[in-house]
């Protein structure tokens, strides 16, 4: 067997002893795992979280997007979000990933959209953001920030499917909002594949 | 710095080329990663998803519990659920482990809940589920399987706090929607320690 047959990224040897590890099934399990022939460690592999926000801004119903100043997908534009850290919750990595991509200080407003990215190995959620001021600025990983309003969304330039989703059900929601409908909470699966 | 001054999992050889990892802070970054001496390759660590289903009977307002064959919290109550594979959804996931520890068939309903576990680096995910039938019967990793009305629930011995609150939750959404209103979906942050 090899990697290609399974879903897992690549891996040559066990990170606890530094021995190969071979793909097996373990007992009692029922996928191929890689598997320490040394000393016995299985070495699982779950998907990632990227958590991020859609911060806010009342006048004029405006929209923070980042333009990438990173691969993949430099130069098109996102909302702040990036992979979830151990030790903290999906709220304080909305919050963390908003302040180091945009500068931006947010009140997180609850959860909007979980949408599953199968075949990357990924889970994206986005939260209702309302923006505290507008002392925002690029970070490291931004090459500009600025405020849309739904009009003037650059739709073919964003960088990847999970944000155009969530833009296009907020401003929908939005609409609804106005007429007294609350917010919903939005679950999808994105299986479409980007050109990096 | 060791591992103990940060959240990471011990990890002593870099699973591409088998050189010894350090703790360091790469370059554009602000934390400790295990980075090889040899290769350079950066070794992320992010949270784990564990998701699961609220298989839920009508006829008596019923869910579905499994008594833990595994550790930890062998003996245990839990709601079927598990850590999500690569290369599945979320909802998909929850079929799964629904299957395979209570070898029961549901038909998904919607995302319930949502609970941060920072401490140990994990997300549990629970949807509202109809039990298709009532050919349930424990899985490897179960002792049992048993429905129980909501008077009927071993508080006391249910396997962690996220089962034990989404279930309260979902009992008290119950009656609500008895009354009418929708299922919610609840977000919460579990940050108690339980015995092992």
């Amino acid at each position: 067997m090899s990697a290609s047959d399974t879903p897992l990224l690549p891996m040559n040897y066990c990170s606890d002893c530094g021995q190969p590890v071979s793909l097996v099934i373990p007992p009692d399990d029922n996928r191929l795992r890689h598997v320490c022939g040394h000393c016995g460690t299985i070495h699982y592999q779950n998907p990632k979280m990227v958590v991020g926000s859609i911060p806010f801004w009342e006048e004029g119903d405006r929209v923070l997007l980042c333009r990438r100043a990173i691969a993949p997908r430099h130069g098109y534009w996102t909302l702040p979000a990036g992979f979830m850290e151990n030790n903290e919750t999906t709220e304080e990595a909305a919050a963390r990933e908003t302040l180091e991509e945009a500068g931006a200080r947010i009140q997180l407003q609850g959860l909007f959209s979980l949408l599953n990215v199968p075949h990357v190995h990924q889970v994206h959620l986005f939260y209702r953001a309302q923006l505290l001021d507008l002392n925002y600025v690029a970070g490291t990983e931004s090459l500009e920030v600025q405020l849309f309003r739904e009009a003037e969304i650059p739709w073919d330039e964003i960088a990847f499917p999970t944000v155009s989703q969530t833009l296009r059900l907020f401003f929908d929601d939005l609409k609804a909002h106005r007429e007294g409908c609350p917010f919903g909470v939005h679950a999808l699966d994105v299986r479409k594949r980007i050109q990096q």
